[in-house]
């Protein structure tokens, strides 16, 4: 292990430390259920609200906005989801793009069946959505708009402040939502400024458990719930709550606000070296994504006519954990949605590579990646069937 | 925290030593997200595998009909509106029972504001479900019947096997789920044997952490997923897994399966000692729930006249935790639906107490719960406007 180089931040990030040592009391002696009335209840309650007053405090929004869930996946089904049962009598028309994560997109393929009409935007070569054919998609019956704040596969991010100011102007009650979960962890989010009904984050993105999100739910935005029952999260989602993961969630998240800047200078230049290693020692890369709206821990690349997963199992062999893009899809033989909206052709969306750093990772873990991905990518293309 | 004795653990339970152990390695070192292609990936997710096969193992199933879930809540939703949903064309009746959860119940309502009919059998005084009304219910177009194992505010088992003979006698394509979240850490249930379909479970029940659970979905059931994205769980819950709860709660469900024995015969000899010192000095104390079919852990009792919550604050004040019924509604101001569909009436029911014991308890902090009980109890008692 001691050996290993992860370079699939964007798939998921190891429990840091502190947050572990946060989570840990309320997964011994602070155990109570936060519904009880009693002491050991009250103090569980507690945590839990002292998580979602830290949240708020980095969205800066009210901690009454922020819902938890159990995952970026049902923040995003239930974003979409319930706002589309909720509003359904004044409209039945849903905007998104065509690079969202799955979750987005198969929520929207259910409510196709379900009677919505959905419009996919489509996004230029670096995956930029396009803003004119959202200004010509807002119809008077449109309720929704979902654009996720930055792309997991490549990087992307988006135009937000732009596209939500453009929808509101042709249509101002339109609900937003962006899936934030690739962005959260790196990118500062101002919910109010940004002008955003509904945010959806995943916890295992920055450094805490797998298992935990939160959707950012501005007062007032209509919302059926996903899951019923018990009155928890103000009625918006049942069940008994995870107290540790909510109080890692938050502890991560502010750990990852406070320390943004240097966090982020560390991947953009571990970033930035492996884009120009690779593209500068194997002529059959390119880089995909946008060269300079993008996040700073993804390098997404494609070598024309190799198979990225022969790619992606050597490396393993070497001790580099990557990815093609993403981990939701990664045993899905299909090329990449997102490059294949992107205009990338198919010889090159099947060699597909996402390398994505974290504050962990060190320069020599690149060099040394750098001295091997030319060899194995050669070897491949060798066998390659052009 | 050392005097504390906590009579609630059909709220929640403490997280079992041994089980938080086989957790923390995936909480430390084996982070990996169970998608990946690479060697710690595939450790995660040898050991998601691993889990679901001890819980199969458990349920006698195949660990193909796992689905994990974030609650027993969402289990429960995933059950009735996932079936509902996929089963709507062939009909759209629904037959429950009055005393069942509110997840339950609160899912039903949606489903009804959607369409759906539900009938909501009655139970007798000791919260058995009627079986005449069963029989009589059953229409050409039920498409689902849902029935909890065993109350979790009085402990009552229903006739579940009988239930589900009946039912399908009457219409054999019905299908069943049971909600078995309070039932599981103390009953034997053999899915197969039952003949159910759907079974809930949640794992903070039977001394796993709470955030997990897991829906028995028995092969070939109709079923739309409430949260749509990456492949996960087979398409039935997307969202990145959360092994370390996984394989803590197949853990807890390990340990509480190979100790059911002695832990039931422990509880059950504390319960009984506390029902009848109860009973013996309380003379406004009467029982509620079934005397002899019933979990082995939940001593429900209510006292005329006397608010139940002025004796759980002040059992709180002598370091005992207990509440008056489900935790989920345990701010509620409303006397339990449960006890008024057991018809007990509402001077009574708003005097509810209900004292689940643990196999943590002793006999010693039983006497002393005894001890204090009837000056707390006649305390309010005198203050009570009758």
């Amino acid at each position: 292990m001691d050996d290993l180089i992860y370079l699939d931040h964007a798939a998921t990030t190891p429990v840091d430390p502190p947050v572990l040592d946060a989570m840990l009391p309320y997964l011994t002696e602070q155990w109570g259920n936060p519904s009880g009335i009693y002491s050991l209840a009250r103090q569980a309650k507690q945590a839990l609200e002292d998580a979602r007053q830290d949240i708020a405090d980095v969205f800066l929004c009210s901690p009454n906005e922020i819902v938890f869930t159990g995952s970026g996946s049902e923040g995003a089904n239930l974003a979409l989801k319930g706002v589309a049962y909720a509003r359904r009598d004044e409209g039945r028309h849903i905007i998104t793009t065509q690079i969202e994560h799955h979750t987005v997109l198969h929520a929207c393929h259910l409510l196709e069946k379900e009677g919505f009409a959905v419009t996919y935007l489509p996004v230029d070569e670096y995956g930029v959505m396009d803003l004119d054919a959202l200004r010509a998609a807002v119809r008077p019956d449109t309720i929704l708009l979902s654009v996720m704040t930055a792309n997991n596969e490549v990087g992307t991010v988006q135009p937000l402040g732009e596209a939500i100011a453009l929808a509101r102007e042709a249509n101002e009650e339109i609900v937003v939502h962006t899936d934030a979960v690739q962005a959260a962890g790196c990118m500062e989010l101002d919910v109010e400024e940004l002008d955003i009904d509904l945010l959806s984050i995943a916890a295992h993105k920055f450094y805490g458990p797998k298992g935990v999100g939160a959707l950012y739910v501005r007062r007032g935005t209509p919302l059926i719930p996903l899951v019923q029952g018990g009155g928890q999260e103000r009625n918006r989602r049942a069940g008994t709550e995870n107290v540790p993961y909510a109080v890692g969630m938050a502890k991560a998240l502010t750990l990852a606000a406070l320390h943004r800047d240097e966090r982020n200078a560390h991947c953009a230049a571990l970033r930035d070296r492996l884009l120009d290693g690779i593209c500068a020692d194997i002529e059959i890369a390119e880089r995909t994504g946008h060269p300079t709206a993008r996040l700073p821990h993804v390098a997404s690349v494609t070598f024309a006519n190799v198979e990225g997963e022969s790619i992606l199992l050597n490396l393993d062999l070497h001790g580099v954990c990557a990815s093609a893009g993403s981990a939701c899809s990664a045993t899905s033989l299909e090329p990449s949605h997102v490059l294949q909206a992107m205009g990338v052709p198919v010889h090159r969306a099947r060699g597909a590579l996402r390398l994505s750093v974290g504050h962990g990772n060190t320069a020599e873990q690149i060099e040394r990646v750098l001295d091997m991905l030319p060899g194995i990518v050669n070897q491949f293309r060798a066998m390659a069937v052009v």
